[in-house]
């Protein structure tokens, strides 16, 4: 029966026409990345999942898409756990049967766990001791010294014959079941998930690849992502990242580099007017430490970060409501109204940071940064100083990055980065530092799209199509368009040859709906003669031409 | 704690030399696509389940990889299924209080059934007929009612107090999920799949887009795919496929097409002396019919298809194993000496289809294929006919292609692909004829390694670096870096400035090793003249130059 066809939600498919304007963007961005002497990388698609779990928060860990485990996953792990059940409780029989006399409840559940250890070891002794832990886990251990249930029962039958024996067996098997959550199962059912991200992969392989990097590594990397988000107005389950990171440095000349390749890129695909908002984490540890709320940093710049959206009153108070005393917060005023130019918000800043170390340490390097943009000059962004700015926190350590539309266009943030200065520390490379930018691909592709930015020729598909008379006039017209396909001109015969008078009609339309600029047709008269009747579909015009003057005519 | 990084097996890394050589063969051919009027789409990565499932046989539906639904899968699967096991065994127990004097264990069990059937309906009144169904299953129905089971335990117990039915459903519950099997559970816990190749994905893209879509449509598409295969060397979990195909026509032409597409790719990469063997369906067929095996038709040509590896006698044998018979296979002893050019085997397979109608339907269809290609001409491919070919058999229903490495390359075939009648009609769109080709990305990836066909000038990446000799020399530098940009020159600047003398070393090492070919020289006496010491790498030669001769120089 056929099947109604769809796709799953959040994913989408391209047409011709939004490939061509998605290759568009991405080759201008490839083409930037190259011109500042990034260098290209692939990882695959699916990471162990231990690679990705636990580096995105709790929250993130959620939104991974995991893959199940091929073949019989399930053979490994529910059928031996309800095989261990039986020789359990049937070793736990024989147990009783010896250790009935003792009244000591303390005692026996220790010998069950004891005896349960031992039967394990036993009966699975192919089993390495991590997958043994894999397949049966804690869980599994500690719901058969639940004591009290297990002896209890034990005691009340009072006799260990094999048939209430499995009774207990199945019952055991099935609380374990009924309290498996799917987190639990997860972990045994699945070793493997969809990449999240391109810095933890990134990160994964700067460390595995080490020996082969000549550091500082300039990379860039363009590929898919995947996040189990509630989709809604552009935002989607699959989506291209586009990230350039330098590995390797702690010199604040990449911050001066990837400001200036933000502009490059914008102006590139003529999006003039972009604001790069920069920011420095060590601004805001400086600020939450002079107003006395260096342990509420989080609650502090996730407050902050709404100041454009709530407002300063409602910023106020959700500070207040974190435990943020108003002494410190009436500090914090300067913050609110805060405002002229780069250099005139960093004399403000100076006055607040003035007592803390740290502040004044992320003061020097967005002045350094400042002044090297203002020497070098930016084509069509401006840099601007947005102490408010706190985008992912948890990772970054010095610079923050984010960069708007031009005004007028209603999209959130169309690119943004950072320093975070431990990239690799999780894999075992500690104190490598690490700066970068990432590229919002489908934002740019809209803003592009609503600004009408997006040049008319992206989507030249096929630029002359020869009608298909018959099969004679076919093969003479394969033959000029091998020439023209030659001379880097997209060329097609029409599949189908004309059967009746009205099929070439619709071979003509066929060309007008593609969009198709010129038409050839060839038959007897253009064969006898080898000329071939060109024309051109904007205009009308019909022209009786020759194969040299055909490929000029079209190219 | 660190964790050592790895990636999954059948998956890889892939470096910037790496990346730049695959995306070469990837412009290639995507702009010999385009050259021949192919439009490219896209399709995500993870498709419907039902969407795949059962288009690639059993082994097929085996090896794609599913994606585990997100949130709490089980406690929509388990936790309802216990609930209710706990609902009837309990609405079981009432149900035989009442009807305890009646021995007719078959009303019994009907009853039973029945009350099963309304307790779902009672209790899960929010859930729909089809998610019950996908919820329970037949299997937790039917485990319900192993009638004599129940029924004997309860009569044996007696007594339905609230202990004893728990311990029945909990048994039951137990019962049933000790039989699930990975397969039953996967579609329970799995919506989603990667997707196992594009020519399913671009059937289901047709029919749905069917009406914004001008037929003929000719669509390239260049996109990875996921096989759960056991990885072995040159095959991958994760691989790009390459893949173009006309649907809606049913013209021989696009067959013509699609030799010429082979040949000018694979000229264009350098690979010259490849083999593009072409069989048909039709001509299988014919001799299926021939030798009075139409009934046998994938046995005869999986064994033909080992005759160039297990030799005539071996594939003889296997025939006769599978029950055709010796006249059939003597009937075939022209098949086996087959030679000669296409005309000539075309001759032979004359005389051995004379009696077939389809065959001779092929040896026409093959005629007018290599007919025209003679009088188009092949740049450097040959067409070869090739009757033992039989790839993909269940799909295809007229041209079959393979294309091998040219000889003396020991390599699979580096090409395939062929026509099916029917691609849409599984997706509930019928008479749609497609026809198409696929490129193997990593086989003619290892024969131009092989062969030493990539240009040199793939992986060029940076041109000229700029030695940092400090902060103010930087600044000084990345003026020029900037013209050297915008000129189109990939330029850098060393990240990390000089601290002491040996860090120039440093410096020039990395550009060593990065093969950077210019490396500049700015020092004071340079920002005071404003000239830049310029070192060939290569010739070691250095020379002070102008920005503007700079320019020119490294171009």
């Amino acid at each position: 029966m056929a099947q109604k066809p769809s796709i799953p939600k959040g994913t989408r498919d391209f047409n011709p026409e939004q490939v061509a304007k998605r290759n568009y963007i991405f080759s201008t961005i490839k083409s930037q990345f190259q011109t500042f002497g990034f260098q290209p990388i692939e990882t695959p698609s699916f990471e162990n999942s231990d690679t990705l779990m636990g580096k995105y928060g709790e929250e993130g860990d959620r939104l991974i898409f995991k893959i199940l485990n091929s073949g019989d996953y399930l053979e490994k792990y529910f059928n031996t756990i309800q095989k261990i059940a039986n020789e359990v409780v049937l070793g736990l029989g024989q147990f009783f049967d010896e250790k009935i006399s003792s009244n000591e409840k303390s005692e026996i559940a220790n010998n069950i766990n004891h005896k349960l250890k031992e039967l394990i070891d036993d009966n699975f002794k192919d089993l390495s001791n991590d997958e043994k832990n894999r397949i049966f886990g804690e869980d599994f251990i500690s719901s058969f010294i639940e004591k009290s249930t297990i002896v209890t029962k034990l005691l009340e039958i009072g006799k260990f014959d094999e048939n209430s024996l499995m009774s207990l067996s199945k019952e055991i098997f099935s609380n374990y079941i009924s309290k498996l959550n799917s987190n639990k199962l997860t972990t045994k059912i699945s070793e493997k998930a969809l990449r999240y991200d391109l810095t933890v992969p990134f990160a994964r392989y700067v460390v595995q690849h080490q020996n082969e990097i000549d550091f500082p590594f300039k990379r860039y990397q363009m590929q898919p992502v995947w996040r189990a988000d509630r989709p809604q107005k552009g935002r989607f389950r699959e989506f291209y990242q586009c990230d350039a990171d330098v590995v390797g440095s702690d010199s604040l000349w990449q911050e001066v580099e990837f400001i200036q390749l933000y502009d490059n890129v914008f102006t590139a695909l003529g999006l003039k007017g972009t604001t790069i908002k920069i920011n420095n984490r060590k601004i805001l540890s400086g600020i939450a430490e002079v107003i006395g709320a260096s342990d509420k940093l989080i609650d502090f710049t996730v407050a902050l970060d709404k100041l454009d959206k709530i407002g300063e009153e409602k910023v106020k108070e959700e500070m207040l409501g974190k435990g943020i005393p108003q002494s410190g917060i009436d500090k914090l005023q300067p913050l609110f109204s805060l405002s002229g130019d780069f250099e005139a918000q960093i004399e403000s800043l100076k006055g607040i940071l003035s007592t803390s170390e740290e502040g004044k340490k992320g003061i020097e390097e967005l002045d350094f940064i400042n002044e090297a943009i203002s020497s070098l000059g930016l084509q069509s962004a401006k840099l601007q100083l947005d102490v408010t700015l706190a985008r992912g926190l948890n990772y970054y350590t010095g610079a923050i990055f984010e960069v708007s539309a031009p005004e007028g266009v209603k999209m959130g943030s169309i690119g943004g980065g950072g320093r975070y200065a431990d990239l690799t520390g999780v894999f075992g490379l500690k104190n490598v530092s690490g700066v970068g930018i990432s590229f919002g691909l489908d934002r740019i592709y809209l803003v592009l799209e609503e600004l009408g930015l997006f040049p008319e020729t992206i989507a030249k598909s096929t630029e002359v199509m020869f009608i298909n008379f018959g099969d004679k006039e076919a093969l003479f017209c394969l033959k000029a368009v091998k020439s023209l396909r030659k001379n880097g001109i997209n060329a097609e015969l029409y599949p189908d040859k004309i059967t009746n008078g009205k099929h070439m009609k619709k071979q003509m339309n066929y060309a007008n709906k593609r969009e198709i600029p010129f038409v050839v047709l060839v038959g007897e008269e253009e064969m006898n003669t080898s000329v071939y009747t060109l024309k051109n579909m904007i205009t009308g015009e019909q022209t009786k031409v020759s194969l040299e003057t055909l490929i000029t005519a079209v190219k």
